[in-house]
C-alpha cells in the first residue's frame, strides 16, 4: 500500500521561519511569517511610504509548510522530539511491543498490504522513574517541550514589545499544577509540543476517524494532514471500522500535532461489538497497544457509574456519548460498576508509564437543549473530580471533557463547575451547540457556545462539523469546521485579552483601511477562500471594492475626510 | 420587461395553514405547520404507537409557499392589509405621487421597459391625523398589526398551554412605549405584520441591493424572495447602482416583511455621487419618493455630528458605514452641521404622515476590534437618544443601529449604554463581528456576537454574508447568511427563555432519539440541506447513521440501557 501525499499549497504570502530558544538553543519552533506590503499615501505630489511589520502566525501544519522538506506519507514525518526523548535517562526502550493484540496484528501477513511499512521499537519508563511532563514540572524541571511552547505562545510579542506572563517557568508551573497539559507521548516524538490551559491560547481539537461504514486509511491520513495544515491543534482519531490498529499507525507517524483516541472504540471492535464481552483484560491490552503507537491523550469514561443509569430516564435524548453508553450498558448488564472506575488507579498507572494524558470522557454530557445542565451530568462531572485528584497523584495530565448541547444561559454554569469540581484542570468541551434545530449547520450552533465557553476558560475546544448528526465529515467539511473552530478559539482569545492575540486583528484592520487586499488574503484564516470570493467578483479598481461601488466606499470617503481634518 | 418567477420548493412536510384572531376574526396569520410521524416502539411482542403533535413554525415566506397561491412576480402579491388601510378615516388618498423625482421617473418612457407595470396611488395621513402604530398604540387602540404579532409571536403556545405575556394588549403598550416597533407603512399593504422588541421573539434583517458594478432587478427582486423564503425578518434595499426608484418598486411590491433603505444613498447617486454636492432639498424629495412607494424604515445618519469628525484621526480604520462617511465628509466639506440633524423635527414630520419607522444608523460603528466602544461610537450614542425622543414626540417609531467590529467582552457594555441613553428603544447590531481575521466566514465571526447581543437584549440582528468585506452576496450567500442569523436568533430566545422557543428544539431531539429522520430534516431551519447530507453518506438501516455505525450508535445502546432500567 502506498498513499498519495495530499496537494496542499503554501500559505500564499508567508514563509515557513524557526524561532530558537534561549535555555535550549538548538530548539527550532516553526511558524509563519507573513510579510506585508506597505501603505502608501500621497500627500500632495510626495509619496509616503511606510513599512508594515510582518506578522507571525501560530503554525499547526508542521512540515508539511515546508518547503526545504520533500513530504513522503509513507515515510512520515520527521521525528522531532527524538533527540530530546533518546537522551533522558529516565525511559528505556522495549525490545517488542507489549500489547498482546498489537504482536498479533504484526505478526499477520495478510496486513502487511495495509500497514505503515516503518517500525520504531517503543520506550517507556525505567521502573520506578516518574517520567511525565508534569512528574517532571513538579521536580522544577524545565523541558525542551515547555520552552517550545512558550516560545510558541508568544510569537509576535517580543518584537512588538508585548507584555507576556508566558515564561517556560510559567508553562512549567501552570503543568505542575494541573491547569495546564502538554500532551506528549514518549511514542509520539513527530508531534510538535503545545499546551492546553486556559491561561494560554484557546486551542481546537478536530475528530476524524472511519466507521465501519466508511471511508479507508488514506482518506483519513488526508483528514488528519488536512485539519493540521488549516489548524487543527489537536486530533483525536475515533475510528470504529476496519484495521484500527494500523490506520492509527499511518495516522500518528504522519502527525505534527498530539493525537487523542478512544480506547474503548477499538476494545468494542475486539469483541465484535457485543457490549456484554467487554472485559477490563481485553480494554488494558488496548491502553498499552495505544501508547505504545504514540497516543498521545485518551478519552475515559471512568466517571459514568452505574447509578446514573436510572438517572437517563429523566432525560429526552438519554446518553448521547458513545463511550458513556457502551459502559453504561456494561455496568447495567453486569449490574457492577463501570470497570473504567473501579480500576482507575491501574489505568493511571499505565498512563504515566508513557505520558499518556488522561481526557476524562463526559459520558453523560447532554444531547439536547432539554437535557442541559441535569443532574445526570453533573453528578458525573464531581466524579471526573473524585479522579483528577488519582490521576495527578501520579503524575498523569489530565483534560476534562464537557458537553455537548447547552442553551447559552446555561454554558457559565458549565464552565464554573467545572473548575470548582475539577480542581482547574482544563476544561475541553464539544461545543457547546447553543440549539437543537440546525442539523447541516452545526458547526456554527456550536461555534456560538463553544467562543462563549472558551472566553469563560476553556482551554480546548473539540470542533463540530457542518455534517455533526447527519454524516461523517469530509475534507471540505473538515476544512470548514477547523476555520470555524478558529474563528471561536480567536474570538475568546481576544475577549481574554490574551498578550499579543490582537496583533493579527490590527494588521488585518490596517490592510483594509490601506487597501491592501492581498495582505487582507494573507492575513486571513483561510486565505484561499478569502482570495477566491474577491477574485470571483472583482473588477479593475482595487481602490474600492463591488460592495460598495466607487462613490459608496466608506473607507475611502473616511480617509478623505481624515486628509481634510489634518488639513 | 418580465421577472421569471424563482424557483422555490415547498418546505417538505410543512403544510401552511392561517390562524384567525379573536379581535379581529377575518386575520389570516400565515405560519407553517410541520406534521410529525408517530414514535414506534416495540415493548416485547407488543408495537406501542405515540403520536407526535405538530409544531408550527414562524414563517416569513408569505404567499410563496401557499400552494393555493400563483405567484406571478409581474403582478405584485397580494395586498394583506390593503382592507385595514381602506378602512381608516385617518389617511387620505393622493392624486399622484408627491416627490419630484418620482414624478420625473413616471414620466420617462425610457423607463417603461425596467418598470414594474402596476401602479397603486400613495396614501398619506388626513392633515392633523397622527396615523402611525405607535399614535394608535398610545391612544390605546389594537390595531389588526398588533392583533397578527400577537399571534404570530405565539403559535405553539396555546395549544401547548405554555403561559405566554405576549397579548395583543401587551404588544400595544410596547409599541406606545416606544420598546417595540411593528414596521408598517401605508404603502406597503403587501408586508405581513410583524414587531421588533427585545420582549419578543429576535428577529433578523437581510441587506440586499446592487451596486454600480453588479447584479440587475431581477437578480435583486430574487435575493428578496429567497431571503424571505429562508426567514428573513425585514430586508433592506441598499441598491446604489442604476435603477434605484424602480428596482425598488419590484421589490416592495413583492415583499412580504417590511423594507428598509438608507435613503442617502439615493440622494447621493441624484448628484452623481458628488458628496459636496448633495442638498437637504434633495434628501427630503427622496424621503418622500420612498415613503409613498412604501419603505417601512428608513436609516437615517443624524447623529454622526461635524464634531466627531476629528475623533476619527484615532481611529485604525475610520468610519465604515457608508451613510456615516457621506454624512461626516458633508460636514466637514461644508463645515456646517450634518443636515440630517438640523432638519431632523422635518423628517420626523415626514416619517408620521406615511409610519415609516426610523433606524437612527451608526455612522461612526467601529470596523475593527481596535476601534470597539470608542469615544466617537459612544457620542454617536448619545446624539441617538436625543433623536430618540424627537421621533417619539411626533409618534414616529424607532430603532437604534449598533455595532460593528467588537470583541466578545466589549459586547455587554454596548447593550448596557444602548438601552440607557436610548431609552429602550428597540437595538438593531450589525453582527457584531468578533474578531477581524476571517474574511470569506463573517457570517460567523458575526453570528457569535449577534446570539450574544440578542440574548443581552437586542431585538433584531442584521444579517452578515460570507462574501461580507469582499464582495456582494449571491442567492447561496443569502442562504447560508440568513440560516446562520436564524441559529443566532434562536440561540438567543432560547437562552432568554421565550415561551415557546424550545418547542422545536424539543420535537427535533425526541425525533433524533427516536430515529424519525424525517421529522428531523422538515425540522430543520434549512431542511434541503440536511436531508442532502443525510442521503448522500445513507445506507439501507435508518436505526444509526455514518457517523457512529451499527455498533457505536450511542443513541440505540441508550435506549436499550433505558428498557432495562424499567424492566
Amino acid at each position: 500500500m502506498k498513499i498519495e501525499n495530499i496537494d496542499l499549497t503554501n500559505y500564499p504570502g508567508s514563509e515557513k521561519v524557526y524561532m530558537s530558544g534561549k535555555i535550549y538553543p538548538d530548539l527550532k519552533v516553526g511558524m509563519r511569517r507573513v510579510k506585508l506590503t506597505p501603505t502608501v499615501k500621497m500627500a500632495g505630489n510626495e509619496k509616503i511610504v511606510r513599512e508594515n511589520a510582518p506578522v507571525y502566525i501560530y503554525d499547526t501544519s508542521g512540515v508539511y509548510t515546508d518547503p526545504d522538506y520533500k513530504i513522503d506519507i509513507n515515510e512520515g514525518i520527521p521525528r522531532l522530539r527524538e533527540k530530546w526523548i533518546s537522551s533522558r535517562d529516565d525511559l528505556e526502550q522495549l525490545p517488542e511491543i507489549t500489547s498482546q493484540y498489537g504482536r498479533m496484528r504484526e505478526a499477520d501477513k495478510s496486513l502487511d498490504e495495509v500497514r505503515f511499512s516503518r517500525r520504531y521499537a517503543p520506550r517507556q519508563a525505567r521502573p520506578g522513574c516518574e517520567i511525565t511532563q508534569m512528574a517532571l514540572a513538579r521536580r522544577g524541571v524545565i523541558t525542551p517541550e515547555m520552552e517550545y511552547v512558550a516560545i510558541r505562545e508568544n510569537m509576535n510579542n517580543e518584537a512588538l514589545g508585548i507584555q507576556s506572563r508566558i515564561t517556560p517557568e510559567f508553562v512549567r508551573d501552570e503543568i505542575a499544577d494541573g491547569r495546564a497539559v502538554l500532551p506528549a507521548n514518549i511514542n509520539h516524538p513527530e508531534a510538535e509540543p503545545m499546551i492546553i490551559g486556559r491561561n494560554f491560547l484557546v486551542k481546537l481539537n478536530t475528530n476524524i476517524g472511519n466507521s465501519a461504514l466508511s471511508s479507508g486509511i488514506e482518506e483519513e491520513v488526508n483528514k488528519a494532514v488536512w485539519s493540521c495544515y488549516w489548524g487543527g491543534d489537536t486530533l483525536m482519531d475515533l475510528s470504529t471500522g476496519d484495521h484500527i490498529h494500523e490506520t492509527r499507525e499511518w495516522i500518528i507517524r504522519n502527525c505534527p500535532v498530539p493525537m487523542g483516541t478512544v480506547p474503548v472504540y477499538q476494545a468494542l471492535e475486539k469483541v465484535n461489538g457485543s457490549v456484554k464481552d467487554l472485559t477490563w483484560e481485553i480494554y488494558r491490552d488496548t491502553l498499552i497497544e495505544q501508547a505504545e503507537q504514540g497516543v498521545d491523550y485518551f478519552t475515559i469514561h471512568a466517571g459514568a457509574l452505574r447509578a446514573h443509569a436510572d438517572m437517563i430516564q429523566e432525560r429526552m435524548t438519554g446518553i448521547v456519548s458513545r463511550g458513556g453508553s457502551i459502559m453504561t450498558q456494561w455496568a447495567v448488564i453486569h449490574d457492577s460498576e463501570n470497570f473504567l472506575y473501579t480500576h482507575f488507579e491501574e489505568i493511571c498507572e499505565i498512563l504515566a508509564r508513557y505520558d499518556v494524558a488522561v481526557s476524562l470522557g463526559d459520558g453523560l454530557r447532554p444531547g439536547s437543549i432539554h437535557d442541559a445542565n441535569d443532574r445526570a451530568q453533573f453528578l458525573e462531572l464531581d466524579v471526573l473530580g473524585e479522579l483528577t485528584e488519582i490521576a495527578w497523584k501520579h503524575n498523569v495530565q489530565v483534560l476534562i471533557e464537557g458537553p455537548g448541547h447547552v442553551p447559552m444561559n446555561k454554558v457559565r454554569e458549565n464552565m464554573e463547575r467545572q473548575l470548582d469540581k475539577c480542581h482547574e484542570a482544563p476544561f475541553y468541551t464539544l461545543g457547546p451547540l447553543t440549539t437543537d434545530i440546525a442539523p447541516g449547520y452545526d458547526h456554527i450552533t456550536s461555534a456560538i457556545g463553544a467562543a462563549q465557553i472558551a472566553w469563560y476558560g476553556t482551554a480546548m475546544i473539540c470542533y463540530v462539523t457542518p455534517k455533526e448528526h447527519l454524516a461523517l465529515p469530509n475534507l471540505e467539511d473538515v476544512r470548514n469546521g477547523v476555520i470555524t473552530y478558529k474563528i471561536a478559539a480567536h474570538a475568546a482569545d481576544l475577549a481574554k485579552g490574551f498578550p499579543g492575540a490582537q496583533v493579527r486583528d490590527d494588521a488585518m484592520s490596517r490592510a483594509r483601511y490601506d487597501f491592501r487586499w492581498k495582505d487582507q488574503f494573507n492575513l486571513s484564516l483561510d486565505p484561499a477562500r478569502a482570495r477566491q470570493y474577491y477574485v470571483e467578483s472583482h473588477k479593475d479598481d482595487d481602490r474600492f471594492c463591488t460592495m460598495c461601488g466607487p462613490n459608496f466606499c466608506a473607507m475611502r470617503i473616511s480617509q478623505a475626510v481624515a486628509d481634510d481634518c489634518v488639513k
